[in-house]
């Protein structure tokens, strides 16, 4: 398997977390985002990938995009240790917390919609900064209430181990402190966050232990 | 089970689609998303999902949100006539492609981005339109592309039946032609759209049929 990730970008972030804590050998291709125009715009990594986004994971002759459809995959072809728990009920509360963040937080971010608020919508830094702590904080506030409802509130979204939710999770706080996102009325996704970065799958996988790191 | 929609939502559009071709028998519960400063804000409503997005399901005393989280449950629990084909290539497409929309399109132009885009960032109607549908296209851009890649390109977006991908595109298109986004540059989305539109889970599930349509 190859891995096409840009050190910063968490939602590549998201795979390298869910590789590691599968074990599963894999080398790494960086793109970086921003030098030469933002080498995702090549016409051969848009041939990998036409949204040209990353990450991208090549695995048998075949290129898959989007972050939370690489991670179900390696659930798929590589179950142990799992990243879903077992049950109906519960698997669709993970993808729930999931795709609250990798929908309706992380897109409303992402360097391509910041570009084009400052560039055709004509913002300012302080507006840009203050629309992404907006999107962060209207998604932390009712993850903060399923982490209580559905976790310990302490080590994980979910139950009692790492499952998807919890990959996305680390990303976006990492993203939310950039951002000087004040996150004193989230006590328990720092707790939780704070437990996720002591395990090697997250730690070793964060953006300045990256190859491409600047 | 019960579905919490609202007629011109896409994300609840999807999981009447999913519903409706697995014939699971539910109830539907309308919330408005404007009446009333939006039923979604209400705290009985907040209890069911602290998000105060539609749609929710209610499925044994339990509430889902996230239209791809319950997708994913209806698929689980009710797997036929499956949305996802059986192989594990063919799932991560699937869900890239479905994924692409519901995570890099559609949270974009929701309505309370443009609430905000209208407030606090004081944009008039014609940067907001430009806004909704420069991240139309750049999303159907590449689905336009794998469309042609993936599937036969007139009739679904992934082989020879319809997948959670198709459910993503019906509401999608039906956005697109609400903010008269020039269909030109996508022929193989436009015929695609045209057959699965002839399906009954398609059209019985449009928001016009719907009992709270305005």
């Amino acid at each position: 398997m190859k891995l096409f990730s840009y050190f910063r970008s968490s939602a590549a972030w998201r795979v390298r977390i869910a590789l590691a804590y599968k074990g599963i050998p894999h080398g790494t291709v960086p793109v970086h985002l921003v030098r030469d125009g933002g080498q995702q715009h090549s016409e051969s990594y848009r041939e990998l990938n036409p949204q040209g986004l990353v990450p991208v994971l090549e695995d048998d002759g075949q290129a898959f995009a989007q972050s939370l459809a690489i991670i179900e995959y390696l659930e798929e072809t590589h179950p142990e240790p799992p990243l879903l728990p077992p049950d109906f009920a519960g698997r669709a509360r993970v993808r729930q917390m999931a795709l609250g963040i990798a929908c309706d937080i992380h897109p409303l971010q992402n360097l391509r919609v910041l570009d084009y608020l400052r560039g055709p919508l004509a913002q300012g830094d302080g507006p840009v900064a203050d629309w992404v702590r907006h999107w962060i904080a209207e998604g932390f506030r009712p993850l903060e209430e399923l982490a209580r409802r559905h976790g310990d509130g302490r080590t994980h979204l979910y139950g009692g181990s790492v499952t998807m939710a919890d990959v996305c999770l680390a990303p976006q706080m990492y993203n939310a402190r950039r951002w000087h996102l004040d996150l004193k009325p989230y006590s328990a996704l720092v707790a939780i966050d704070a437990h996720l970065m002591t395990l090697p799958a997250f730690s070793t996988t964060r953006p300045e232990a990256q190859a491409d790191a600047e």
